[in-house]
């Protein structure tokens, strides 16, 4: 098989291409094929992404860093990247599945996908292929939902005040302990409209901020019932 | 706060210990606290348990290999690794978790252990926090039922075949092919019981083997409708 496309298209040319192979051979072809590599992929390409997002989104809940996450790894998601990558011209599938059109499967590419990621972190090791997921998923990282994830808690907290036309909050620093280089700072919010002050804790002025903000916001969903 | 003996259980002892305490604080306590670290420890481990399995049981099914991996990352499990280091009098808790005993509910110290592994994995990469996780799951790996995962299929075809007082398969190689550091070898099964042999490649003679034993395997459950 010659994969000097498919190689261009994923920004990697395997060494070992019966391992590659073996990643796109559909289980209906028989054995060797790619479930176990699939398996090894789907836990590579969650922890890749969870990492990225993380890194991404330094405000953002685990609930929402979870629904980001699942939106990106979910089958067509990957059926959708695979196909890009015109992965499904390369699959090995059994005679059932040829004749059924299953190199369109979504299922079909979407575990191929996975399993190429696997077979790609067997060959190439971790930094190799998380540079290549990350250049695959670039777009879909860059179209996550931005208005929604990535507001820090100081904006969101101004633009809740903004939206129940209440004054703004203030922020004190009240203490900065530690040495220069590890330095720990304790800051107040004020929310007018609360009757009292909350708190945050964090390495740089700007963290500890973010922190009370976020527990004003905690502070004043949990009273107006509502987001 | 001392964390001397619990960094003498972890066998890690970390540099940023803000970024352990912030691992080691349940929500109830405010903000910040582990439930980011969390969502990302947990992927991390789901990834160095997959690796370790997919190395250790290469013959190991999909199948085989995600029901291990739930039983190494399941909560339980989890909680059991908390309690050894003793993870549970570092918590940072709320005063109702405090009061209600928090320190020794299994979802919170399960939650803590993977928020640990995520600043393990912040703190010092992916090499490192793979050591430490693979010391403290020792264990729970060794005693995976081995019985049932790690017999290999040419093994499992030779038991099958003499519970159903059958005679043994024999293997042949048919074709060699490929240069000297890369062959690949075509190998046949023969299964005295069953009208077709069945076939298997693989880069060595006993792969190939496995592969063709595999196949006989299949078939044979399939025709007798158990396993």
């Amino acid at each position: 098989m010659d994969y000097t496309r498919f190689y261009h298209a994923l920004g990697y040319g395997f060494k070992q291409e019966d391992l590659l192979t073996t990643a796109l051979t559909h289980s209906s072809a028989g054995t060797p094929n790619n479930e176990r590599l699939e398996f090894l992929g789907d836990a590579i390409l969650s922890c890749i992404i969870a990492e990225a997002l993380f890194e991404r989104f330094p405000f953002a809940s685990e609930g929402e860093l979870t629904r980001c996450r699942a939106s990106l790894v979910k089958r067509d998601t990957l059926a959708h990247i695979a196909q890009h990558l015109g992965l499904g011209q390369y699959l090995c599938l059994g005679g059932g599945e040829l004749k059924s059109g299953g190199w369109q499967r979504a299922s079909i590419l979407a575990d191929a996908l996975e399993a190429v990621i696997g077979a790609l972190y067997r060959e190439a090791g971790m930094p190799v292929c998380k540079h290549v997921v990350l250049r695959l998923w670039q777009t879909q990282l860059d179209n996550l939902s931005p208005r929604e994830i990535s507001k820090d808690p100081k904006t969101r907290l101004q633009e809740y005040l903004q939206s129940k036309q209440q004054p703004l909050p203030e922020y004190r620093v009240l203490t900065v302990a530690g040495a220069p280089h590890a330095q720990l700072f304790q800051v107040e919010c004020i929310v007018p409209c609360l009757s009292k002050s909350t708190y945050g804790n964090g390495d740089t002025r700007r963290r500890a901020e973010q922190n009370a903000a976020s527990q004003a916001l905690t502070l004043l969903t949990a009273l107006y019932h509502d987001k």
